[in-house]
């Protein structure tokens, strides 16, 4: 088989100020074909099998966004558009790296890419798990739970969690780490759907609650009736508001995403601000790319609980949509349409 | 001289929703004379002098605040509006005190007042500080500069700090303390006119911005050229909303006052929470009377920095008032519409 010298690529066209266009003038999104660079010492030649689908990527591309103060370094116009993927080696200049080798890393929507070796992670496959766990429950949205309830959120048996998004990727390994790891008193997620919080609901959580529900205020109210200790908030907006009313003297909310306002910032206002002085409550931001030094530490406990029956770690947490290459954003952009349970997971066809 | 069996006091006559009224039908106080008490073993009659007006007393006379949730216990419709006042003791049947002492003590907008001696706490005079610093800069509002800026803001030297309300009485705190105490690389203040800034200046901020000057927005900037480390919210709102996009990556803020959105929650959205997260912000709200059993710590720490000639407690930073008892609500409202300089504090004629 002889390898490849030019790859086909998604680049960042137009960055959007408001939507995100997949077509016409405004177009965020344009398909090129480039050639590949040699492969050098300490090189390796990859093939993208799978594309995680990330919120964090919209303000990456956000127009305007000030370089200082953005979430991680923005994509300039013109750059290929930045993903987390897995990848396959196709050829190697590095001996840590052997064709065949299954890697995760930083990558772009690109069917390939000659890269640092050492900006590669070789991922050992684990019986009873699917690769693209790799991207899900054992990679960026698994750690954010992690690190966010331990470490943000100091997580404690004592303490009811509630969390938002709860059917999506990462709030369903909070719901398990928080019910199954820590073992917390309660657990109360909230979702977009009933049949989402059923799914919730499986994985351990006492209550879910479906935002849809026109009173789902009244039951956010009841099923928190002594107040929330922890809140991870994964979407912002509306729910946070009224969440900043139900979290207990004194408690925590951790600030992990605002995918309700990705699109349309000023739709997150916050009028419960006044919650955070009377309470006494502390909120803290972070991004899981700050935590990535005990990743493997974090990955080896997610697996060792996951082998002990503990928490799943199963198809049913990913959404793995088969996409022609031309089709990407397309897949990209349900992240935002809340059609999607669990990780969104692109695989290239 | 016969001691005072009877007492006029304001009492809570209607919560106010929206604004407070000083007549009409739906006033929120009424004068009324009552009994009282008589004087048991334990007690002390004390005699009102000054009354502290405090921002956080409207939200204890607020309709329809959730006792579980209310930032301090609420004051209920009949009540005596509750106040932190000094007060001298008349007549003592506790071993504690004696006639003429200078006491502390949260009272109410009345002229006497039968108390346990236990509530009242003795104070020291200090050559060349006035009473009424017992109010501010040595009672709550620097205390709660104090504790605000020390311990939830973990304030250190090489620390920028922005504080918001910086010519009032908590902010002229925050001001001394951050640069004379702490010995902070830089200092700015944010105030309502350039008189109050000369004066925050005049404390030892090395600059200080008037929110009302239309180019305010973009002097900000200018003086946070390396964003904030610190930022001490006094004000909520607006001001809020703009610091969130000046607080240093990992930054604090300390969320002290909302005083923009007390008697109007609608006005203190805020837009910029997405900042919390992409910038890593962890925002403590506090209040000091979860601190005061280190208060005399606190105190002692600040008349030695007076002592040293750090840090100025003077006249200046109070506006004392004499005030007829029927004017005590029109004195205290005038913590609302941004006229005062410093602790506003009623001297009771």
């Amino acid at each position: 088989m002889s390898l490849p010298t030019t790859t086909q690529q998604w680049v960042v066209a137009k960055k959007p100020v408001g939507a995100v266009h997949l077509s016409g003038p405004d177009a965020t999104f344009a398909l090129k074909t480039v050639d590949l660079p040699p492969l050098t010492p300490g090189h390796v030649l990859l093939q993208t099998l799978y594309l995680s689908n990330d919120p964090a990527q919209r303000p990456w591309i956000q127009a305007g966004a000030d370089p200082e103060r953005a979430y991680t370094t923005p994509v300039a116009e013109g750059e290929p558009m930045r993903a987390f993927a897995l990848a396959t080696v196709l050829a190697s200049e590095d001996p840590a790296l052997a064709p065949g080798d299954l890697v995760s890393a930083a990558l772009s929507w690109s069917q390939y890419a000659v890269v640092d070796a050492r900006a590669a992670q070789k991922l050992a496959r684990v019986p009873g798990i699917e690769d693209t766990a790799f991207l899900g429950a054992l990679g960026g949205t698994g750690l954010t739970a992690y690190f966010g309830l331990l470490e943000i959120g100091q997580c404690a048996p004592t303490d009811t969690v509630v969390v938002s998004g709860a059917a999506g990727a990462t709030g369903q390994m909070v719901v398990q780490i928080a019910k199954k790891m820590v073992g917390c008193r309660r657990v109360v997620g909230i979702a977009g759907s009933e049949e989402k919080c059923r799914l919730v609901e499986s994985l351990g959580a006492d209550a879910c609650l479906n935002y849809k529900d026109p009173d789902f205020e009244a039951k956010l109210k009841a099923a928190t009736q002594d107040f929330a200790d922890v809140y991870f908030d994964n979407v912002g907006g509306k729910i946070l508001d009224l969440m900043l009313t139900r979290v207990k003297r004194n408690g925590r909310v951790v600030a992990c995403g605002a995918i309700s306002g990705y699109n349309d910032r000023g739709a997150v206002a916050i009028n419960n601000w006044f919650e955070i002085i009377s309470n006494r409550l502390t909120v803290r931001g972070f991004i899981v790319t700050d935590h990535l030094e005990r990743a493997p530490k974090a990955r080896e406990d997610l697996i060792k609980a996951f082998q002990e029956g503990k928490i799943q770690i199963s198809k049913g947490q990913e959404t793995v949509v088969d996409t022609k290459f031309e089709d990407i954003p397309k897949t990209w952009l349900m992240l935002f349409d809340g059609g999607n349970k669990g990780k969104l997971v692109t695989k290239i066809a």
